[in-house]
């Protein structure tokens, strides 16, 4: 197994048009579309990373502006931020650009989590993922925090053991 | 406008059939797929209890485990926990269901979040939340601390200020 | 084995969303999508009182109303009426509700009838039914006529065999 | 309007390939894709008839052959059998291909009912139809018996008042 | 393995609605759809002509008229034109039917290229066409000079030995 | 309106993953799906180009591998070479990428090409292509040939008039 890739490797963009069926009365792309279509493209990355099948196992807050309409396209772009033994984290940004006005905006960020699998379907270990730009540093060490969060959401961790978190709460960065 | 409703008025059940184009090639149903289900549930409880177009403002961490198979019967249920003026949170259970062993497991729990829309796409208040049972009770006060860290995680809001949340990081419950 | 189920055991609520793809260039939901839907409803009531797959044997005389249009949400609740050693009749009811109107109107009932089948795919016995409710009770004692006039349809029952259909011909119910 | 035109010229085919989101586990064809793509047979063809949009108002009695298999060729060929004034009836049949074995083996036969809408979803006159050959006469006579069934099973008619059907179980055909 | 077959045993015929999803933002029929649907059609008549399953080799060049519209019936008729030892050449004639004007314009032209392979995926002998119209065998005559160009465009043929394509350039036909 | 533009600023980059639904019984990926999904990218790359709704017009020989399989994950890269007053050509490359064995192979290059729409559906002229890269200097020279191929067999150019085409039967390249 390669031991560890940098994070670069797993860049991940996909493309999507927001057909009708995608969309509300109102022609408003519905979430759980958008829900479906980033976990694709979240899948992909953690697959380049991983060389392995990967499943979902947790997605973090997701918000969405109200702004995305039927015929806008959609930009997704996945990147694994770090590694945790057998988990990978993936954190996505959405655009929606309106045809024919050009404009492009942000329309969420989102993190979602994988582990990957072996053929028989039991979890296996993943490479290391090496930070390389600014961003990516950052990403990596603020995974840490997402992830403690993440185990006592899930009741896995006592909120007085998550230590980077409760930094958070005495001052504001 | 109708000022409050029962919470058990927005209940919705669904059922889905995991079909081969919802699974990996381990024939695990995609992660992308239930949300994508489960934001459809969602916004039928939400309509019911505003009576209003609904979108997807945000969804909370969502976690899975990792037996939902080909074949599987999901069950998705879904019901109003509280109204924030215009915003709704809605929780969802998820349940999948082995054929032949008749096996039934919880699958996982989410909230989501949804505004009401009029016919112009304006937003609009809904009505407030009466909890009867319980649990709905139960589901009604946490809402708040819910919706703290939703203002958190979207910047809306300084970790000082969410006196409901702070205390979750001294005492555990 | 197990020999007989409650009907109620069976009892399976889907709720669907009208989407643009479902429709005409009139905004009415198209029969054929309905139907798609019923079977997937009728189908999981059926896997519920056999613990098997199951597969479609026969769909009764459904009638439409014109009403249906894109947005309304569906709500289709389907259980097992009664056992023919192999084969399972399941009622279907049909609701079809405006959002925003809230107008909540029956949209269609239908009986479908399957049968179930073993990892090898041949046919299995099922349990019987052990109706609960009036309605159950009356639905159970019904299903004999019906059964009749699908053999009748089917050629293979000589309609002066049919005689419980017979007597509805010479007095109305 | 046109007043009538000859059955012929509404005849449809529709070839559909079976995919693997169309069949169950055990690599079925699930009944209700079958339904669906009938659906879209008979509207087409009901169509031709009408120049106008349809929409379904029932179905008749189908039932399945469990042979239809993943990979199957799927014909379905459709064509009005007669128009009562605003309602036309379409005849289906359906033919399931195996590849490579080229077995080519009837799958069912089903009665589909549409009404004609004009621009604003009321309800038109449809022509009549003028049956040329054999088959098309002997179906325009027995569509008579068909409406009477539907019609009773409607809870339209009275079973008494169905002449055309009584005659069926007085004696054998 | 049988060593020829008439081309016409090969023809099939689909039709399709042109559904909401279908379609851009102009309530145009999008180019890729129809692509898809006549790839389709296309296989199911190589399929009828080898008695294996087949795959796309080549698509040759297809040009799109712009008045294929939401709601109108799409009739695609496909036959094999000529086999080369391997390979089979398609041609498919796709018309728009527009309800209610009743206007039916052929929308396009095209040729798709099959290989059929075996159980084990591995490329078959297919058996030689029979031409019998008029039309099939000034088809079965031109597909050598497309084939040749074909191979050109892929680069395994060098255009000095494309003889019958060679002509073209000198005199017109 | 914009008079041109760069070729590199109508990039786009879309990656899918093949699912079942996208393959026959061999598990091959069906070129009719491939087919649509490229005319999706290229429609996304014309669209940032021309800031219009547009259109198919026509598509060039595509030629496939064979080797594309369920699972394997799917990009589509896709630039406008060149723009013809109110068309614009679109060269795309698509690679198949094999999870888990990291394999990645081109499989095949295409060009469509694209009108653009006004917002009443008529065609409008849209930027030229200012080319940077050497490749880019070389499909914008190339695309004249490719051009007066396409209008060779849409009949509405003379092969003797295609001076470009001529050349490249005289000698190789």
């Amino acid at each position: 197994m390669i031991l560890s890739k940098k994070a670069g490797e797993s860049f991940t963009v996909m493309n999507e048009l927001v057909l009708p069926n995608d969309t509300n009365t109102l022609n408003n792309l519905m979430g759980g579309r958008l829900l479906h279509w980033m976990d694709i493209a979240a899948a992909i990355s953690a697959q380049k990373h991983s060389n392995h099948i990967v499943v979902t196992v947790s997605v973090d807050n997701v918000s969405f502006k109200q702004a995305v309409k039927l015929g806008d396209v959609i930009t997704i772009s996945a990147k694994v931020t770090r590694a945790f033994s057998t988990s990978m984290e993936v954190r996505l940004e959405v655009w929606a650009e309106n045809i024919p006005s050009g404009v492009k905006a942000k329309s969420n960020e989102a993190y979602y989590t994988f582990v990957a699998l072996d053929a028989s379907g039991k979890v296996v270990k993943v490479p290391e993922v090496i930070p390389e730009t600014e961003e990516e540093h950052h990403l990596f060490a603020s995974a840490l925090r997402r992830r403690q969060l993440r185990l006592i959401l899930a009741g896995k961790m006592k909120p007085k053991d998550a230590t980077e978190l409760k930094a958070l709460f005495s001052d504001d960065d």
